[in-house]
This record gives structure tokens, sequence and C-alpha cells, in this order.
């Protein structure tokens, strides 16, 4: 089932069932007025959500037409909670090679993780609005879970039972402002911007055979200004979803609609390339003693796509240009 | 203007308007269903809430009877993003001495802060309902701030304008859990537990000539199992909460209902006592070579209070008691 949220005045939008080829949508107003209702209300509004999936796949639902990326929201616009790993050690290693830092202890065995802003997620094709181009903007090309309710203390295993939804998520960071931040102890607040979404939110079985042990088994297509930028495999997750969920329930009950996020997709094969700056101007330091590539610039433009056997679009794409914030005077 | 959030079966409640002395209150709705509506239209709703509150104090509305703590959720029982900070530095002095770690690098000029779950705050007579005590549980007494909404780029002047209610919270701590975390830079995730609230949100007007420069200067009582615990006063906050909002607005807009938090009040003389047990901990380190208070127990119980200077409680008392989760067995 591929579900979305249309642009309303309303911050959560309102639900919608999109095609399996995204050119048609129908609402689902008479089942759920938003993806939160429908989480929260899973056990009894996801049967027929899946109905109107099927009828709308075989022709009998009266659809709208395609709709165009900016009029859609985040599949869940904003969430009560959003925590974003680094699950990919491949990303964490090269980060330290090239800025000469001691390895995190214990990476490989307790998922890292940070909570950051749900409050107003971004849509596919919003602009990336900054402060400051000397922040260091940059991207990271991320797959994520939403998930029901999952109580304080379950394991991975039930974990996995209880997601939901698999996203495609754009995590904008400010490389400038990390490194204070993360030498405090007290984790990214300056140096994370809001993070968009392509615009599908895919129930696990859309994946298929690529959904495996918790993890999104596919390429990640990357570019900057239309150049290909890598195309880094999800496989190489050091943990699986359910994993990270299960680290983070361990003190706290989850509630449904909490956001989890792997991290920067990172292969540890060059060939793949990168799903953000910050990890090629590593390479550059480790290979050439410096950086050579910019972080994002005024217009630049990024896009994430992952496109299935059949040559589809999994969860349509995202596609964001970099704009700098012009501020009221009076603030 | 003081308000509060009836429980019903709604996790944002219903919001009522209390009566100075908290004996009597009067329901809401008629001008906003919860607090997060109210901070939501702030501009329309503030007024008939203030003139409600008057005719409240005035004996002009038809009042229910004084509350029970445990009918009370919260004053906002959740929030889209909650950001505590560490804004008394005398605290992170202590710890370092204690633990002979290396001072955080300009911690008196960018205030520490890490995002915490809003998603489901606690009433202030709700248990603390913990996995294991192994973990080191630990409270927290801090002042807070619940904002309007602001622009990214705000000045803290302008932030402080923004400051709708003021408020008195726990933040509950697993003190085995923290170090671990802070070394991995991403911040406090596992370290954390749900955040319980004074009953009564005040607007800044209550509390007279003791809200100063965005700081709550008055004493906060606080007691173990009924016994003094400490009175830290909060004019000693190095960082105005203008200060810590402005910091974080540096790179994101802020949402009406925003919570932020002062951290544990500290005071640099001994004879205040203290605000969690680490910190006294932390003074047993130093005199002693090993702490020699423990961390709560089951069925211990914590208490918060602030009194002003006419002997009435300010945002009602926390007073919670640790409880240890039985988890069912199918997770």
């Amino acid at each position: 089932m591929k579900l979305a949220s249309l642009k309303t005045d309303h911050p959560d939008g309102k639900l919608i069932v999109v095609s399996k080829d995204h050119t048609r949508y129908v609402e689902a107003i008479d089942i759920a007025p938003t993806l939160q209702f429908a989480l929260d209300n899973w056990a009894t509004c996801s049967e027929a959500l899946f109905a109107k999936y099927k009828s709308l796949s075989d022709g009998l639902e009266a659809t709208s037409a395609i709709f165009a990326g900016k009029a859609i929201f985040a599949p869940l616009p904003r969430s009560w909670q959003w925590l974003d790993g680094s699950l990919f050690l491949n990303h964490g290693h090269l980060m330290q090679q090239a800025f000469h830092l001691p390895p995190i202890e214990d990476a490989d065995i307790y998922p890292l993780v940070y909570q950051g802003a749900g409050d107003s997620f971004l849509g596919a094709k919003d602009d990336i609005v900054v402060a400051d181009l000397k922040h260091g903007i940059d991207f990271e090309g991320e797959f994520g879970v939403i998930v029901d309710a999952i109580p304080m203390g379950s394991s991975a295993e039930y974990a996995l039972s209880k997601i939901r939804l698999v996203v495609l998520l754009n995590d904008i960071s400010y490389r400038a402002l990390g490194p204070r931040e993360m030498k405090t102890g007290f984790g990214f607040v300056q140096a994370k911007g809001a993070t968009a979404f392509a615009p599908i939110a895919l129930t696990p079985d859309e994946l298929g055979e690529h959904w495996q042990n918790g993890r999104v088994c596919l390429p990640l297509q990357v570019k900057r200004n239309g150049q290909r930028f890598g195309e880094p495999h999800g496989q190489e997750m050091h943990f699986g979803f359910h994993e990270l969920i299960a680290h983070v329930a361990k003190t706290r009950p989850i509630k449904a609609g909490t956001v989890f996020g792997s991290g920067t997709v990172s292969n540890a094969d060059p060939a793949k390339g990168q799903a953000c700056i910050s990890e090629l101007r590593a390479k550059e330091m480790i290979e050439h003693g410096a950086p050579q590539t910019p972080f994002m610039q005024q217009g630049d433009v990024v896009s994430f796509n992952v496109i299935d056997a059949s040559g589809n679009s999994l969860f349509g794409a995202i596609e964001q240009r970099v704009t700098v914030s012009t501020l009221s005077e009076n603030l």
C-alpha cells in the first residue's frame, strides 16, 4: 500500500491512498482524515486502507489525477517523536579517519541515535531554507520507518512486527555547527535543519524481497544539480530498524507515529559514491589532505530516488533547492 | 493567569483556568479546547482567557471544586518539541570535578541543550515507571517555559516577548545510561525518561518581580521521601530562557507550544542543597572520594514546590513515586 498526505491549511494535511505507479490517488477521509489518525487506529483503519488501495489498483475508485510534488506534504507531516540513527558504520569510520577523531566506543553494539525536530517536516519539493550558507549546508539521504505503539522494554522482534510504513528522507545537516555540538555530548540541535520526506510512504510488503531483516535492500540514487552523486545500497546497514527501535524503547514507550531514520546511507565500496557531501569531503581529505567539494550553495538542488527492478520509483523523488532565509527586520 | 489541563481520554486533555489559590477552576472550552489550541491561537484566545481568570478571581464564574492531582495532566500534556537546557553552570562544574571530566568548551557562551521526548509528558502525581532500578533513577527539578511561534533567526529580545507560560518540571534521568550516550556526542536518548510537570502553568506576570531577565528568581523546594533535599534558587541561571530559545532558533523556526527547560536548578552555595541526586553524589565524591547517597529506589517519592512570599504554591506541587515496570510476556 502507498500512502501520502495532501497539503491543506491544517499542519497534518489530508491522507490519500496513491496508486502503485503514482499517477492517481483517492482520498481516504471515510477511513482516516490524517496519517497520524490512521496510525493511532491502525487495527481498525489498515484493512479498509488496504482494500481501498486494491480497488484503486483494480480501477474501481473514482480517482484524481497525478499530484504535483509541491501539493504534497511529507507522508506524515509532523511527528510527536523523530529519532534519527547513524546505522551505516562506514560513514562514521570515514569521518573518524578524515578528522582524526577517536572511534565512538561500542558503535557496533549500541546504535547511535539523536532526537530531531519532528514538529514540521518538509515535503519532497520544499526548499531547504537556511539561515546562513556558512553553516555548511549538507544533505543526508536516508531510509526511515514509521511505527505503531511499542511498549517500553519491547524486543527487536516485537518492534519489527510494529513497523507500519517505510519512507525515504533527507536529513538536512549544517556541518559547520555539528562538531561543537558533538563535543558537548548533548547532541545535535543547531546542526540539523527540518527533515524532508519523499511523497510516498510504503507498507513493508511493497518492498517484497527488498525488505529484509528491518533493512531496505535497494540502492539510493543521489544527484546534486542533476549530476550523479552516488547510489549507496541499503543492505549495508549495520543494525536493522527493529534493533534501533528496541534500543530506544529500552527506557521509553514509543507512541504510534514515531519516525526512525537510518542515518546517511553509506557503503564501504567507494564506487557506490555517497548520500551526503561530508562523506565525499572526508574521502577527499583522506586521499588529498583537504576537501575539494563545496557544501550546498544558493540555488543548488539535491535529489533522491529509489527505483525498483521494473524501473519504477518506489517513494517518489525528493528534489530540493537551497535558498537563504530573508528574515523580517523586527526580529 | 493560571492554566492547567484536565485528564480526559484524549492525549491533549481539556484546558481549564485555575484560581490563584488553586481551589477552584472553570473550563475554557468556549475559548480553547486544549492548551495547544490556545497557544496556536494566542492572539485571539489570550484576552478571553485572561478575562475568564479575572472573573474567576472576582467570584463571577460557576466553578468546580479543587482538583485532585491525579485528575490533572501536565499543563501541556504533549508538545511537538521539548528542548531541555543545562543552564545552571554550577551543576556541570560539580560533575566535571567529581568525574574528572574535561570542562565542556564554551559552555558559558553557548547554552547546552538536548532534545527530549515530548510525546507524552507526565502529570504531577504520575508514577515514575522505570524499566530497571539499576539505570540509576534520578530526578532533576527545573523551571521551564512554553512559547508562541518564533521565526528562525529571532533575537533573544524577541524570544523573550514570545514566552507565554512558565512551568515547573521534573526531568527524569537515568544516570547509569548517560555517560555512554554523552561520549557518543549524539546526546541523551536512553538516559532520559518521560518529563513530569507541576499542574499549573503561569503567565509570566503571575511571577511579578520574580520574573527577571528570562529567569524565575525564586527558590525551588526539593524533598526526597519527605526530607529536605535542597532549595536552590533560580536566579543563578547563567543564561535566560530567551537566550536558550534564540540559540535553538538560530537554524530552526520554533512552533507555538514548544517547551524549553532550564536544566537542574543548581547553586554555588552548598547550603542551598540540590535539585537532583547526582549533584549530591558529586559533592560526596569530591569530599569523600565516593558517593554515599543512593539513587531512587522502588517506592521512593520526590517532590518539588515553589512558594511565593505569601506562602502560596505557585505551580502546585510535583510528587512522584518510583515504580518498576512490569512488562507483558509477549514482548
